[in-house]
């Protein structure tokens, strides 16, 4: 395993499997291997040197950390390799030895085998996301009509449902899964330019090769190669970042939720889960934990990509390299949050009854705009508004319900006498409230539960 | 105008215009307006009320600088202004007074605001982008048969054609536009969604407020409110940020054509353009300057916004608010390097005859990759490479070309006879390198010549 | 006033003011007085010369948004400034018109004045950070014996002083303040090295001419021109980025204390402060608002100042003007959330009681670490951390205090009869477990009360 | 070796070695043996219980793996450690089992630990950064007087000499070789708060605790634990990030220089150093590209660190561990990057003679400012910048040497016969053009040559 220590305490073995030393140096020789067979389906060399080739490009037949550490003095990972390849090819033939890595160029093989590692990554967070978006949904629909507060600018707003959050929390991942599904389709594409782009070693072969190696790889054909035009690769990774920020949202709600003040929402407890080497008591949200981390450094990592678009000329010179360097931890970490999160909710730890008592120790504040909407039919809009003021201040000093103190109101103020006292219980019935929300969420969910 | 100091700098009046503080109020009051229109279309309030609001959603009739004051301290832009707006609305009709900002919030009024200027910003891209895009697509047929080195590690690599260097700066450009749009279309969404993205307010007149009002505003409808689901919103600036590179990255290679010792492509010149304030004789590339200042300053306003998402539960406490202002220095910096460009793409001052002095200073040694080619089949791959190392350690020590060391030894060398002198000689042609890159540039003109 | 708006609306007039349009360009012209003054009294110029520069230094003289728009053609500000300067300087004395700005350069002229400017904006949040240092410690006084729950992970961990955690705020401003001053008294330096940074159009007065005018301008004099050598000058934002987020900590420890179902610790309260378009009870935590904006913001921008540091040989191309037009940014947010907190904390909004309230409803919980330590010396550490094990979830299965619960077992299990009772009651006083807290505070508050 | 491939490509062994997984598990096991000594240097503990804990501190004795994997279920790297130490302990003795990790938290083992493997980076740095420097006083020495352009905008401004230009490289290392000495001799500094930073495990005996283990451990003692007041640890990390960028600003001349239009400088050849899998000619600038991707990568770690600042409460959630993760790679980037220029500045590949040249091949333009000043006392300012405009203007047209236009102007105008011929000589003397340069670095060299 090939993290270092407090990324690996972020990132479970999964998240970081694709991007492991061995998964890409075998992506480098996955590369060599298919553009032999390529141009051998072409007819550009004999299919048996072809074969020899192909026959080499192992991974565990090499000495990877000598590869390594005679890369930073080549100044590519490529350069050894085809290096040793070219040798061990040699050992059984000469003919085919003499055409590894024909019409190739360090950085085709390793934008290439980035992709291909990519792709893998990609794949297995789409399953992840199919996993949480499902358990969401269903705990969603468990909740439809769970009176929760909302919360504007971190202070009790007005009650929504619990299901109708939930599914607010879900939507942006189905659109996620969606669009990381499309950028991948075109941005993980082959890399194949030769020295300087032009394809000038490949001849008139190139769209054949070209085709016959990305259908090989599993790869998109881009339109042309892409050394230093690196947008539609980018685009792979905004979406990567974009899908970090969704998860980092739920995992500050969630974290939130969590606190032992509000404790509606807990993660799920299992036994060495979030514990403390100080205290015994403590269950510590570390699936929280893991989607906000990486929501903190997800950023930063996107702008160092974006940095390293200006890369010079044919090919870039620090930029390029800046870029392979930063670009797999955007990846693990986005892979681990997904992770992080679809723990939680396989098994996520509900607490309707304090959802309800938070709401209930705000003394019907959380309706006073309703209240005095009700108000306003009679007695206009500016009246209504500076009596529910007064009340409110009320609810406060008298640790009072506001509903208490709005009847009472009613019942000693002519001027409210037309005020229907039913439709001042319904203004603070939380189950009422959530008729808006309701509304919404069965609109929106059959959207959402497309399958794949 | 709105803009500090160095900013303006930076960017010219046309690029800051549509986040202009009288441009983004002026949008809050059409959203008030059109929400009016919206509510009395759909039966929710009285025509007449719509109509005497509608005819006072007018930046010039309020004091704009008050507004401002008086956000910091309410926590928002749109409580001062819908207090203000609600007051003159009264002076002319108390009925509408009490229906002005009706199941709205101040989320709703900014968000819309910023989504409308949004809207203008990326269409005048789109414009210039057109333009800079015509003007370089343009320029690259008129250079597809131009010989210019490649470079590769900001060292000589090959022979490409200035035409096929100049097209691969434009694709991305193509591929930028069409995926703003379309990102845009989804993302530039009407925000309606009332305290805390119920649309409680709105009763079951929702769908209909809300198809009305994008209509009216020319924006999207999306499937949601989306106060703390950023997703598509981000979308959008993230593809800004991506186009920004592709400019960057044009505007790094721009500076390093330009450099007096390279000179192959400089800025056209013009009065007051790029002087220096103490040496007469300087001609500073102030286009490049732009781009490469923009993708400089881009990928951490990127940043910011990514970092912005974490938006807690149903409006964020210091989160929405950074995003709000980083948001549209990202878009004026992105529309000012497109018109920086655009303006040097008018009429660049290209140098063929010092591409071609600079390849010919090379002595050949970018034509070795080649020269090794042809002589292999006749000595063996190893053999050949061998030579040409040796023979380019001589053109150095020498200071002789390649063509004329390679042609001696195929003729005092009995192995080499067989080698075809002509063939040497095409090696060595730079009109003749240029194959590769006009079968490339042949097949992908067509595709990005297409129609807006 | 120069901001946009979204940037006024988290930012104060007061923060703003040092780097306003006429501030900076006034600043320009400042440069160029003190530049004749040094001149004269160095015997390069006739005093006569430098007088009548000098009366004509003054913004209002000149049409600032001309100059704007020409710099940006010219691609530098100075430039068009130092035209405008000498055209009007030579409208009194030809003499004094050919020497003015001599021996000088643009960059010269800007980043003086933006030394100028931040000297101003550090000496503004100087006094606002001794201002809210003093509140922060008067408070942390007052409550150096008010238990308060230390959360870890947002979870309860024990109980902690609030004086303390106020004196954990302040520690790092108090630092931060005179980190900055040194920064500052190194890095906020005069420019002036000519063309190319050699002082070559000053002959040997370059020394006389930098001292008297760094003396006059109030700058500090740099060991030599720093065009391109930005390590200094970044150190200044380098602290003023720590100092936001040592603003931010407490932003953020604000707003999850004001959470209602918190309630430790609210902001005032005050007319048309926090308040709500669509809901009348609430009261927004502004303050905290704007230092977690900021917080979230100044990370990018310091980063963008780090990435603009690869400034091109004598002077960037890009680079330069990035981080020019990135830096009022960072002052003008640090110093409007040093302001918005010193507002904040000048009557902060306290409630012990709630702090006791949210200790006392987790039953004894986080005192089990201290109740297993009291046991160890009796039944041995493994057998007393199970025991608190199992009494901790018949604490949460029971709804019991943990101290009846274990109260009952020390008078039930014969093995626990050598335990203290007197010492189990003393494990669970909030007020005995503040005795480590208070030894902490009472050894570090007069260090932190040193006199400026 | 725990880096991935592209990091390790980038950074070679000794910059990754100080924070290896096991250098990093090593390091809590040594924060473990030496609070266990510490306590019973201060009475707490029996000496036999340090020894025993002591003597098991070793990080041989266990499964790096199962710990790293159990770290992420927990929550922290810690747990699993204090938990396997103290079942090792516990075979030995059940009384020096007891008093495992005493009085401490999971974050002070990690912090100290990250302190620990810190410091041992920043005094390899440090070495390396004395060597460098060395290096390049040597090279500043031996080219103090030879001219080089200088440029400004990345055009040609006027004449320098390479020793200066050598010189403003090497004085922000000087600097930021003591400032990063100044920030790490009071940031890393021992963390022992406790549970939540009280100290409340340790009693009274907590500062001699302290005292004793920093003095032990070789790192600070900080004014009080400062889990969530990062401030002063911070600062230790801008300090290798303004390093960072000191150094990307050689890098990035260096880049510039070694083009090979340029052709000033390169990096010394050495075999398998810098080649190109499909170019033999190719000499890359290896040393370059790691400092320039060190420098764009950097800030975004920076900026990533800063972020997370915002610690929550006594302990941050997915703050604190995103800190944790970011923090290492900066270190290991500014140390490659320092250790790549080492390299290359043993023995740089200088050319005076492309120096000379490139002046040469300008025609005399860069000395136009001074063909200026030395006519306007004769003809006037004004005049003389026009003439001086015009006869740039012929120099690029005619391609004749502005020196020859100029003398030709001399003689042939009467207006200029006071003009001294052999002053116009020197003008266009490269050497003399020197003067102001070679004043400067006499002044600056001594105290860059100070001793450690």
């Amino acid at each position: 395993m090939s993290l270092p220590l407090f990324d690996r305490f972020l990132a479970p073995a999964d998240a970081a499997a694709p991007f492991d030393d061995v998964a890409l140096i075998q992506a480098m020789f996955d590369f060599e291997a298919a553009l032999s067979r390529a141009q051998a389906a072409a007819g550009m060399i004999p299919a048996a040197s072809a074969a020899a080739i192909a026959s080499v490009c192992k991974a565990e037949l090499y000495d990877l950390n000598a590869l390594a550490e005679a890369s930073s003095r080549a100044g590519s990972l490529a350069i050894p390799l085809v290096k040793e390849l070219t040798q061990t090819v040699s050992l059984y033939s000469g003919e085919a030895a003499s055409v590894v890595h024909k019409g190739s160029t360090s950085q085709d093989v390793q934008d290439t085998a980035m992709a291909l590692c990519t792709r893998r990554a990609v794949d297995a967070i789409d399953t992840v996301l199919g996993r949480l978006i499902g358990s969401l949904l269903d705990l969603a629909e468990r909740h439809a009509d769970t009176p929760v507060l909302a919360r504007t600018l971190m202070q009790p707003a007005q009650v929504t449902s619990f299901g109708l959050k939930v599914l607010n929390w879900t939507a942006p991942l189905v659109r996620s899964r969606a669009r990381l599904r499309e950028a991948a389709a075109r941005g993980l594409a082959l890399q194949l330019g030769g020295a300087i782009g032009t394809q000038s070693g490949l001849g008139t072969h190139a769209p054949a090769v070209v085709a016959h190696m990305a259908e090989a790889l599993g790869l998109a054909v881009a339109p042309s190669p892409w050394h230093t035009q690196r947008d539609e690769w980018l685009r792979v990774a905004m979406e990567a970042a974009v899908l970090a920020g969704c998860l980092g949202k739920i995992g500050t709600d969630l974290a939130l939720m969590a606190q032992a003040e509000v404790g509606e929402l807990n993660e799920p407890a299992a036994p060495g889960r979030g514990g403390s080497s100080a205290m015994p008591h403590k269950r510590n949200p570390v699936g929280a934990l893991a989607a906000v981390a990486t929501a903190q450094r997800t950023p930063h990592r996107a702008a160092a990509l974006l940095a390293a678009m200006g890369q010079q000329h044919e090919r870039g010179l620090g930029t390029w390299q800046a870029e392979l360097a930063e670009w797999p931890g955007l990846f693990i970490g986005v892979h681990a949050s997904a992770l992080a999160l679809a723990d939680v909710f396989i098994a996520p730890d509900v607490h309707p009854e304090r959802m309800r008592a938070n709401i209930d120790a705000l003394n019907g504040l959380v309706f006073a705009e309703q209240a005095s909407a009700l108000l306003a039919p009679v007695i206009g809009k500016a009246r209504a508004h500076s009596l529910l003021e007064q009340l409110s201040g009320d609810v406060v000093s008298q640790n009072k319900p506001l509903e208490a103190l709005m009847l009472a109101a009613v019942q000693s103020d002519p001027a409210l006498k037309k005020v229907d006292v039913a439709a001042v219980k319904r203004v603070f019935d939380p189950q009422v409230a959530l008729a808006a929300a309701r509304r919404q969420f069965d609109d929106r969910l059959p959207a959402l539960r497309q399958p794949d």
